[in-house]
Formats: structure tokens, sequence, C-alpha cells
């Protein structure tokens, strides 16, 4: 029995992943669902035997005081960015969705929006400046001596962080600032890249590329006009005149990517990004009694799912409505997150939930359908079990996550114009549910998503890992953003290479034609 | 006994990498060094339980008969292109490196090698042209149910055959017919990407960026005048029309790419290049005893080895004996790889093999240094197995594949200009061996070399085994290869929002002057 024992002890050694000497990580989070995300990452890092240390701000909404997995360090702040993204942004959002803004109105708060996105990545500047000015603080980071910063570039805060304290960089990263982080860290060609907000798939007609391209530009002329700037205040006080902030930021170790290539289409991308797409979703665990028996009392008809995320638990009540009322009509039970009043309509088969253990209902063979609002998230937990989405997008990429999902085959998508039209919410579900198509599509996409040589998180894992013991992941950053843009994309070279050609076409002409006269003059002379 | 034996079984059964079920796999493999490494991998995939079977022509002077682990389908033709490549080519090679041929002879030579590489990609055209107009042989292999296709793309004809058999296809690559694969799949800014054959670096000055964008745009303008068609005719006569060969290269599944970015300076790639740099290194043997005696007798100056591959066995007399003579005053053992004459001025430190276990001399802690030509396979096991490098490169990718090495501080280049020079050999194996910078620096590349989430063999089998059990990877191709080149460079759209901007300028200036003009005429009426 001893020798079995022994032999087990063995058998677990060499299946424990290969740990790495305890390190010691910094981590500069952004909030909202990327902090959920974050989270994820920094647990597991925690159970490999990591030291975490958070900096954050002392009106940060999402992240607790220290846990038994991290430390964090509170920076006082006089305002927060909660309040200026629920009251000047979310709120807009249903307005926009329905197209209830009339022109003027539309325009109005498109530049308002825009100028409160300005004011976040201010207040956020704000926040480094007085995590900077603190002296104390600062040599007490320094004296920690941190292997690696940890950050989620949509702020560009971290980034600057890592500079000032000299840190290897690794980015938990979708998005850099203004855009889909592809779009700077890789050659991006616009035709066949669909740009986020567009609605297009890999596949575009002439004017959806058109389209592309405008979406495209737009948010680089506000970047270069107006984000940059902010930031570049900040880069030029703190890290000296001469550092150009958008080249600051491609210069990460290592781009923890949370897309994989099952969920987004194939693009050009760089040897230093790592794809992490799904590392948030395992295996489900058993329900919750009460759950279990509510799941398992809608027999053959399986239970449906809705959850709308994290920001939006309230919709207008017509909406509700109609929502409830299409449930009502249905054979399947239905487990439905709703935080507002409870609909006129609401039929027998639907419970309401507060908060529902998304990860794990996805995974109970029960389930048949999951309305969901297209965050990442429930997008990647979706394709992870294979349960096929009717999409119900509020804002930012959550149309085109759907859309993804959609384009092969395994969603359908009502936007909140059409959603209490007719029946519309009503046959989108009927149909996804009855119609095998798409839950064979999703089921397809879940067995490519888990046929991969190594786990997201253990690939996620891996290359933090691999950026302590080495000091950083240089070999496998490109010399691309050292060049100035005329330099990088040839400009200079092709300009010298026509004038040479012309100069020496030019010469050729000159001399035959000179030939040529001389030839005529002997020619006359001699006749 | 009987629980420990089954605790065992199950602890294999763990560890074994998981195999798929066996797969059937048609080979259309490269001769030379290319076949070195597609053989290396072909004996893998047998050992996992796959079924093998090569196509090659009669005059295949690599490829054995059936072994025990491939069969061998054999198609009669006339000429093999062996005698072409070494009687044509390699004759002339030293005399080119040597720049000992006159100008005129140069560009004769020039032109006499261009024109014979159009004659070896037309004898491989023949090769397919009777593999295809063979009926029971096509039968045969449609009949054969196979998996995947597997080739190496420095040839075209591979590629051709899996799209008339309409098979999944797989690439063991690193040249796609003319050019580095890289500059083919993948958007590849010239600027900081040195084209192989400039002697550039991934930091290079303005006239080096002019250099290599003649060399990046000649093999471009060869490969569309001529050697391209000569494929095109074969994908006309047996694909059908419309088919344009160049699109047809880039259609593969997976491209299992022979470096690594240790080895190769980052640079963009696509989702579906798997790196599998490498993956031909493992773990030294013993050695034989007469060279496990000779190599224990150099004490404590440890031993040379020196090899110039598989084509370069012997080297002009005067060469030849400047090395002799060299090693000659060295306190350390040498062990060279040497077919000709044996040298005059040879020392009795030197010992003359036909053959050396390269792999096995590199791994053993003795060896203090590799003389080498700078071929892909031996720069990747001095890279594995640490060993610093006196490069002699001969043709093709060997000065690059070694300037890799040099740019990291790990090797030391001369030419065959200089080789023969004063005590040039002499001084820079003495530099090699006596400054420690070296040795640090290709440890350190050996370190990040094997420092990967997963073995570069294993990485290879687990691609291929992916396509088998998906049928492809559809997923991870893009759509870039369909789309004109005027509309994926966004040319189209480009010209169509250029037009659009001045036409609303156009518009908005002839408004403003008829504004201005009526104002005008009024205000001279009201006067």
């Amino acid at each position: 029995a001893i020798l079995i024992c022994c032999c087990c002890a063995l058998l677990l050694l060499i299946l424990t992943p290969r740990a790495c000497q305890a390190g010691n990580i910094l981590v500069l989070p952004a909030e909202g669902s990327h902090w959920i995300n974050m989270d994820i990452l920094l647990e597991a890092l925690h159970s490999r035997g990591h030291n975490i240390t958070i900096v954050c701000s002392s009106k940060s909404w999402y992240i607790k005081e220290n846990t038994s997995y991290y430390n964090t360090i509170r920076v006082e702040v006089e305002r927060g960015i909660d309040e200026l993204l629920t009251t000047k942004i979310l709120s807009k959002v249903v307005e926009f969705e329905r197209g209830s803004l009339s022109w003027m109105n539309f325009l109005h708060t498109s530049v308002g929006m825009f100028s409160t996105f300005i004011e976040i990545h201010q207040l956020l500047c704000d926040f480094l400046s007085a995590l900077l000015d603190d002296q104390d603080l600062m040599m007490n980071l320094k004296e920690s001596k941190f292997d690696l910063l940890l950050t989620d570039p949509c702020w560009g805060v971290g980034t600057i962080l890592a500079k000032y304290l000299n840190l290897p960089l690794v980015y938990n990263v979708r998005w850099l600032i203004v855009q889909e982080a592809h779009l700077t860290i890789s050659p991006s060609p616009i035709s066949y890249i669909p740009i986020t907000g567009s609605g297009n798939t890999d596949k575009m007609t002439f004017f959806q590329r058109v389209n592309n391209m405008l979406l495209y530009l737009v948010p680089q002329i506000q970047n270069y006009l107006a984000v940059k700037l902010v930031y570049q205040k900040i880069c030029d006080k703190y890290l000296g005149l001469g550092k150009d902030f958008n080249q600051l930021m491609l210069d990460a170790d290592i781009w923890l990517m949370r897309v994989d290539f099952v969920f987004e289409y194939p693009r050009p991308t760089m040897p230093n990004v790592v794809y992490i797409g799904g590392f948030q979703c395992k295996p489900a665990k058993p329900l919750p009694q009460h759950l279990e028996e509510f799941v398992e009392s809608s027999g053959e008809h399986g239970v449906i799912i809705m959850s709308l995320g994290t920001f939006v638990s309230e919709l207008p009540a017509d909406i509700t409505n109609k929502i409830a009322e299409a449930f009502a009509k249905l054979p399947q039970k239905v487990i439905w997150r709703h935080k507002g009043d409870r609909p006129a309509t609401l039929g027998n088969n639907t419970l309401l939930v507060d908060w529902m253990p998304q990860n794990d209902l996805l995974g109970h063979p029960k389930i048949k359908l999951f309305v969901a609002h297209g965050g990442t998230n429930g997008v990647q937990e979706a394709m992870y079990h294979g349960v096929p989405v009717v999409g119900l997008p509020v804002f930012f990429d959550q149309y085109d996550n759907l859309l993804r999902l959609k384009d092969r085959g395994a969603a359908k998508i009502i936007t909140f114009t059409t959603v209490d039209k007719d029946n519309n919410f009503l046959e989108a579900v009927q149909e996804v549910l009855n119609e095998p198509s798409y839950r064979i599509n999703i089921q397809r996409l879940s067995r490519l998503h888990r046929d991969q040589p190594i786990k997201p998180m253990d690939n996620a894992n891996f290359w933090i890992e691999f950026v302590m013991r080495h000091g950083g992941a240089a070999h496998l950053r490109t010399e691309s953003y050292r060049l100035p843009w005329y330099s990088y994309h040839s400009v200079d070279v092709i300009l010298f290479l026509l004038t040479a050609a012309l100069l020496i076409l030019f010469i050729l002409v000159r001399l035959v034609l000179s030939c040529f006269r001389l030839c005529l003059k002997r020619k006359m002379k001699s006749d």
C-alpha cells in the first residue's frame, strides 16, 4: 500500500503543471467586466504560488479590499470613473440602440459621449499622477522588486507605470484604448478584417469595405487628436520628453489576447500575441438544489436561460413585457436574470433570479438556449459548452461578438429596434430551438475550441512565468514600432528608387537623343 | 505487485501523448536537405500509428525504397533534377562566393543559374503530369482515402496534387518556391524584415533598406514572369481554368514553419502558421567508442567539430590546407567531416571522418566550438545544445542563418573570399573559443529555445492530427487571398473615398461662392 501511495504521489507530481519560482506581480487592472476577467487570471496565478499586488483608485467600484489572494494599494482620488460611465454613457445607450433619438440629439449625444470618454481618460491620468507623485509609495513599489506588471491596456495608465518602474510588461488585452488591439500591434488589412462596430464579417461587399474603412479611420483620428494628448502629457512629465505614447503602448512583452480563432476571424498576428480566448471557461459544477429541481422539472423540453450581463439589469418596461409574454408561450422552462419590477406578462414557466451560476447552467445538458447580450464572457461560455444563442446586443462590441456566432450559423440576433415589434423575439427563440443546425454549428465550434495543444489558462500562466524567468520576452518583439511611419511603410525607400529609376531613364533618353543628333549631323555633313 | 503494475500502466497511459485514430497520409516531399527534415517528421508520424505513402519520381536520389515506416509510389520520368542541381548550380557556387568570376561571367552565370531553376521547375511539372496522367494510379490514390497531403512547398507540385485530389493540405515549409514563406502568407513590412540573401538584420540603415527592397522585388518579378507560368500551365490543364497558381499556394490548412523566434527575427505571422523550428533536435546519445575516446583525450581544452553539410564535402585545396594549418596550431582536438584528399598541412590533433553523429557530438560537454556552413539543421542543433559557431557559409540561406547567430553574439562568420587570407580563420576560431560572451549568448538562446509550452515536434504532430480530426483547419485561414490585389490593399476604397471627399469639397466651395456672389449682387443693388 505504501508503494502504491508513493506511485500515486509520483503520478501527481508529474501531472502537476510545471510551477515557476514564486513571482511577485504588480497589477493595474481596468474596471467593469474587464476586472472580472483579470480576477480569474489573478486567482489562477495565486494558486500557482505568486504574490499579487493591485494598484487601484480609492473610488474603484469593483475591486474588493485585500482578499486571500491579492493585496491592494489604493490611491486617493477625488472622483471615480464609475459615475461618468454609468450616468453619462450607459444611460444613453438604450435610447441609441432603439433609434429613439432625433438626428440633432444623436449628434449631440455622440459628441457628449466622446467628450465623456476623454474625461474618463483624464480622470485616469489624474489617478496615475497622484500615484507617481506619492514619493513614499513609489519608493515602496521600487523596493518591492516586482517581476512584471500586468495590466489591461484599454486604459493607458498601466503601461506608463511599467515604464516608470522599468518593469517587464504583460497585457491582458482585447482593446487598446480606442480600438481592437490587433489593429495596433499587427498589420491589419482593412479589406478583410471587420472593424468592431461595423457589423461586417470577413467577407465584405465594396460598400461594406467603405464603411469598414471609415469606422477604422474615425477612432484613429480621435486618438491622434484627443486621447493620445491626454496621456502624452503624463508621459512627457514623468518619463521625460521624446517618448511617444503610442509607441510606448506597443512595447509590451506579451499580449494575452482574450480571443481565439474559433471566435475571431483569422487575421495577421504577432509572435508575442498569445491567444487565451475562453480561459475563463471551465467544466460545469453541480447546480444549487432549487435550480437543479427547477431545471429537471422542464422534462424533455429543456430550459432557456437569459442574462444581459453586469451593466444592464433593467430594460424599458415595454421590452420586458414583450419578452416575458414570449417566454410564457413556450413549453420550455426559463431562468431569467432580471432586477427590475416583475413584468405583468410573466408566465408560470419563468423563474426570475438576481444572479445565476451562468457557467454551471450552460454546462447542464437540459439547457437548450441562451438569450444573451453578447458580452465576451457569455459568448465564450456558450461556445465552450455548445449552447446556441439568441442575442440581444446592448452596446460596445456586443453586436459584433454575437455576429461571430451568427455568421457560423450558431446564433440569431435581434436588435433593440425590433425586439418589441410583432412576434420577433418569440419567433427567433423558436427558430433557434427547433432548427437543429444552430445546435450542430455551436457544437462544432465547441469541439474546435476545446481541441488545442495547451489549455488557454495554462498558456496564460506559461507566458507570464516565461516573462518572470527571462526578465521579459524581447526576442518576440519586433523592431516595427521604433520606425517612423514613412520608414515603416518604406515610403522613403520607394520614393528614392522611383527617383533613381527616373534619373537613369532621363539620362538614357538624353544619351540616345544626343547620339541620334550626332549621327544626323554627320549624315548631313557627309551628304 | 499487481496493483503497482496496474498503477504504472495507468501512469504510462496518462503520460503517453494523446494519439489520434491511425491516419492515412500522402506525402510529396522535396529532395536534398529538405528531405532530411521531412524524413524525421515522417518517422515521428509513423511511430504514432499513421500510415504514410510517399509519391516521388523514379529518379529521386534521396528517398529510399519502401522502408519500415513508409511506402513509396515511384513515377517514371526521363530526367531527374539532381544532375541539374549538382552540375549546373552547386559547381558554380564556390567560384561565385570567392568572387573569382569576371563581371561578364558573373552575369552569364547568374542568368544561367536562373534558367536552370526554371528548368528544374519544368522537370517537376513533367513529373506531376506523368503522375496525373496515370489513370490507374490516380484511381488508386483516390480510393486510398487519404486524410491529408503533406508537402514541402519549395516545389509547387504537392499543392496542385492536393487540390486535384481535394485533400486537406499541410506544409512542412520554410521556402515557398522563390522566397521565404512568410513573405507570401503574412503581411511583411520590408522596412524591418530582412530578405534572405541581403545580409541584413531587423535593424537597417536607409541604404540597407533600399538593398532589402530590391532583393524583395527581384524574386517577385522573376516569379510573375517565369516560375509562375510554368506551374500555371499545369493548373489550367488539370484543375480547370480560373485557378490562380499563386493563390492556390496560399490555400493550405496548416503551415509547419521550420523556424522559431529565437532563431528568426520577430515578424507578423498568421493563425495557421505553426512554428516547429528545432523539431529535429533531441538530447545527445552516447558516442561510438572510438569517438568517445578521441573526445575524452582532449583534456581541458576540449574539441572543435567541423562539417559543411550534405552538399559540400570537397573544398578547393588551398582553402582546405589553410584550414588544416590553422587547426594544427590549436591546443584543442578537432573532428572534421572531410571527403577529399588528406590536406598536406593536417596536424596530429585533427581527425578526418566521412560522417559524424553531429547531434550527439554537439550535445557532448567537451565540444567547445562548431565550424559550420550554416544549414538550418546545423544552426538549430548548435542553438539547441548551446555550442558557439564559426560560420563558413557556402550558398542559399546559409549566410543569413549564421547572421542570426552572429547578430545575437553567438557566432562569427568568415566568407570564402577571406578564409584563406592571413590568419583569418585561425583568429576567428581563437576569438570564439577564448571570448566567453559567445558561449554565454548561445546558451541564452538555448534556454529560450527550450522554454516552450509544447515541444516543436509535439506541436507538429498535434496540428497534423488536428487536420485529420477536423478535415482541415478552414477556420484558421484568412479570406485575404480570395481578394484581388487592389481590394486587398483597399486601393479601390481609398480612391472612392478621396473622390467623394473632393466632390463634397467642390460642391461646398461652389455653394459658398454662389452665396457670396448673391450677397454681393444684393449689396450692390441696395447700394
